[in-house]
C-alpha cells in the first residue's frame, strides 16, 4: 500500500507557513504499516491541483489531501477533485443545519461563505470534524482511497486519529524503534553502528540529527510478527549495550518529559537558573503536562545585576572570571540551591552570539553546573551553530545532565 | 518562471523531521518574483526519485532539490539525477583535498564515506558550502536550471542566499507586503478586508492565522514598477487606517524583536515574571540578538512558594483568589517591579491545561498584568487550544501588551 499526501494552499507555496501536516500524516501512515512515498504541495490553482491529483491517482493507493475545504473563495480542493473524478457536488441538508452551531462553539461570527461547506461529492462519506466547521470527505473509488481533510492541524489531527486511522489499519507487520542519543555526531554514530552486527534484509537503520541529538531509527518489516519482534529486540539490545554512553531515551520521548518523569519517580524538586538560554530550559520543562509537581522555579538572570541580586553571585567573581565561567556557573547554582528547597538545581551561562565571543571564550561556549546538597558537576561545552541552535543545544545538554545527575 | 522544490529523504517521508526547506525556498523564490508552483518530497529510493525528477523537468523551469548530497549510503540525489539527465560523475581533485579540512572545522572525525562527496556531474558548477562538507551543484540544461543543495538548513540557507539568489534574480515586478495583526479571528478579518476598496486584478490578498495572530499578505504583480508600488502603498494605507487597532507590525518581524527595538529606542529596561508560560516570553525576548541591552531578568515562579518567596505575593491572596486571578497577577507584577530597577514589567498567570480548569476558571484563562512606576493594566484572556498553543498565544499577547504599554 503506497500513500501520497497532498497539501494545498497558496500560503504553503509562497512560504508563509510550514507544512506540518505532511510530517504528521507520514508518521501516522508509517505506524500503520503504510508506505508514505510522496508528499506534494500545490497552490490554490485549479489546473495545477487537477494535474497533481491525477499524478497521485496514478502512483498511490491511498491519497490524503489537507487544506482547501474551508469557507473562503480560494478553498478549491473539494470542487477540483470532485470534478477530476467525474462526480457531482450535492447539498447535505443535515450538515447545513449544524453549521451555525459549530461556529458558535468557536466564538466566531457566522459569515455567508461558510454555506459553501455544505456541498459534498456524490457517493462520498463525511468524516466528522468535532472542532471546526469543515468536515472531511472519504471516497472509495477504483480500489483507491481518497481522503480529504481540512488544513488546520488542530482540526485535522483529531479527525485523522479518531475517524481515519480505524479505516486504514492493515495486517502488515512493521515494527519501528527509535533510540535517542546525545553527545556524538551523526557521521561518527553511523560508523559505530556499521561495526555492530545488526544489518540484514528487511531492516532499515537510519540516523537523524537534530539540535545536538541524533535519533537511530530501526524499521523492520516481515511476515511473521513474532520473529520480527524477536529480531528487533535483539538489535535494540546490541545497540543499547554498545552505545549506552550516548543514549538518553527511546521512541523520541521528549528529553524534558524523561526528566519530569524521573523527578516524579524519585520525588525530587527541581529549580533552574538560566542566563544564555533565557528561559528555554524552563519552558521545555513546563511544556510537559504535570511538570508543576516537580518544578519549583527558574530565575532567568540575564543581566549581571540579576545574577548578583537573585543568586548572590559575587561581583568579584563576575569581574575576575566573567559571567561566562566555571566560577559563575558554580555560584549561580549555589545561589538557587540555597534560596529554594529544591533537591536538584542547574545553572547555565554562555555566549549564544552572534558576536561577543573572543579567542579564549568563543561564541558557543556554555557552562552548565548541576548540583544537589552533596555534590555538583560542571560541564564545559562548545556548541556550533547560530544563536538559536546554541540555545537549543545548551537546553538539550542541560536536560541530559539533570537526568544523569538524578 | 515556474519553480519546483524537491526535498528528498526517508526521514521526511516517515515523518521524522519537518520539511522546513520547502518553506524557506518558496518564500525566497516568491521574493525573487519566481512562481513557486510545486513542492515534492520523496524517500531515498532511486526509482521514485527518478520519476519525481522527470515530472518536475516536465512542468518547471527551475528545479531546486535539497538533501541526499551527504556522505552516507542513502544519499542518492546527485547520482540519481545525474543518471536521469544522461550525464556522468567526475572526480573533482581539488575538492577531495579540501575535505579533511572542512571536517576539522566541524570538530568531527574523518570517515571514509565522506570521499563520495568529491564526485560531481560533468559540466556542472559547484555551489560553495562554507559550513559543511557537501557542496551544492548547478546544472544549466535545455533552458532549465537545476540546483542541488544539501539538506541541513544551516548549510542550505547561507548557500542559497550567498550563491544561488544572485543567479536567480529576474526583472519581474512583484511587490509583497505583510501586515501582522493580533486579537481578531481569520474569518472576521477576511470579512473586514472585503469591505475595503483594495481588491483588483494583479493583486492577491490572503490571510494566514498562527498562534492568535493573523498575517495579511498582499502580493502585487505588474509591468510598471512605479505604478505597482504606488498602488501597493495605497492599499497598505487603507488597511492600516481601517484595521489599526489589530495591527502590531509589518513584514512578519518578530513581535519580540519589535518589543526589543522599541525598548532600545526609548531606553527602557524590562523584567518579567511568568507562571503558566514557564519562561516562554523570556525566551522569546532572549532569542533576539542584542536583547541583553534591555532585558534584565524573568522570574519563572511556577509553584505558589516561588510566587511568595520571589515576588512577595501574599499567601492570603493566593488562598482567597487563587494563583490564577487578577489579584495574583497584580501582586506578581508589583513584586518584580519593586525588586528590580526595570522601567516596565509584566506578569502572567494562567491555566494552560490539560485539566485543572473549572467552570469559573476554564483551561485557557490567562491574566496578564503590565506595569510601570505610574500605571498598570490587567488583561484577562481566554485562549482556546492545547497546552502549548495556550502558552504560545499567551506569550504573543504578553509581548503585544508590553508594546502597547511602552
Amino acid at each position: 500500500m503506497k500513500a501520497e499526501v497532498i497539501t494545498t494552499g497558496t500560503e504553503i507555496m509562497i512560504g508563509s507557513i510550514l507544512n506540518t501536516n505532511s510530517k504528521y500524516l507520514s508518521s501516522k501512515l508509517t505506524e500503520l504499516g503504510i508506505e508514505s512515498c510522496y508528499h506534494t504541495s500545490v497552490d490554490d490553482n485549479v489546473e495545477r491541483l487537477t494535474s497533481v491529483f491525477e499524478i497521485a491517482l496514478n502512483r498511490a493507493d491511498i491519497i490524503i489531501t489537507t487544506g482547501g475545504l474551508g469557507p473562503t473563495d480560494d478553498d478549491l480542493t473539494k470542487e477540483t477533485i470532485t470534478k477530476a473524478l467525474g462526480l457531482e457536488l450535492e447539498i447535505d441538508i443535515n450538515l447545513e443545519d449544524e453549521l451555525p452551531h459549530c461556529l458558535a462553539n468557536m466564538h466566531n461570527t457566522m459569515t455567508n461563505n461558510n454555506e459553501k461547506q455544505a456541498l459534498n461529492p456524490a457517493g462520498s462519506k463525511l468524516i466528522r470534524n468535532d472542532i471546526g466547521t469543515a468536515p472531511g470527505i472519504l471516497i472509495d473509488i477504483n480500489n483507491k482511497k481518497l481522503i480529504m481533510l481540512p488544513g488546520p492541524p488542530n482540526e485535522m489531527i483529531p479527525m485523522f486519529e479518531n475517524y481515519v486511522m480505524p479505516i486504514l489499519r492493515t495486517n502488515n507487520n512493521i515494527v519501528i524503534k527509535s533510540i535517542n542519543t546525545i553527545g556524538i555526531g551523526e557521521s561518527s554514530l553511523e560508523v559505530e553502528l556499521r561495526n555492530l552486527n545488526i544489518y540484514e534484509e528487511g531492516f532499515n537503520i537510519s540516523t537523524y540529527a537534530n539540535n545536538g541529538t541524533v535519533e537511530i531509527k530501526v524499521i523492520g518489516r516481515g511476515n511473521d510478527k513474532d520473529i520480527l519482534t524477536k529480531k528487533m529486540n535483539e538489535k535494540i539490545k546490541i545497540i543499547t549495550n554498545n552505545l549506552n554512553q550516548y543514549i538518553y531515551g527511546f521512541e523520541n520521548k521528549y528529553l524534558a518529559e524523561i526528566v519530569v518523569d524521573l523527578l516524579k519517580e524519585k520525588n525530587l524538586q527541581l529549580s533552574l537558573c538560566e542566563s544564555c538560554t533565557g528561559g528555554l530550559i524552563s519552558n521545555s520543562i513546563t511544556r510537559i503536562p504535570g511538570s508543576s509537581a516537580v518544578f519549583d522555579r527558574s530565575i532567568v538572570t540575564y543581566s549581571n545585576n540579576a545574577k548578583i541580586d537573585e543568586l548572590g553571585v559575587s561581583s568579584e567573581t563576575l569581574e575576575k572570571y566573567g559571567a561566562v565561567s566555571e566560577e559563575t556557573a558554580y555560584e549561580m547554582a549555589k545561589g538557587i540551591l540555597n534560596k529554594t528547597t529544591s533537591d536538584i538545581v542547574l545553572s547555565v551561562t554562555g555566549i549564544a552570539g552572534p558576536g561577543g565571543g573572543s579567542k579564549e571564550k568563543p561564541v558557543g561556549l556554555v557552562y552548565l553546573c548541576v548540583m544537589n546538597k552533596k555534590n555538583h558537576k560542571i560541564i564545559k561545552n562548545i556548541f556550533s551553530g547560530e544563536r538559536l541552535t546554541i540555545q537549543e543545544k545548551a537546553a538539550m545538554r542541560a536536560l541530559y545532565e539533570i537526568k544523569q545527575f538524578v
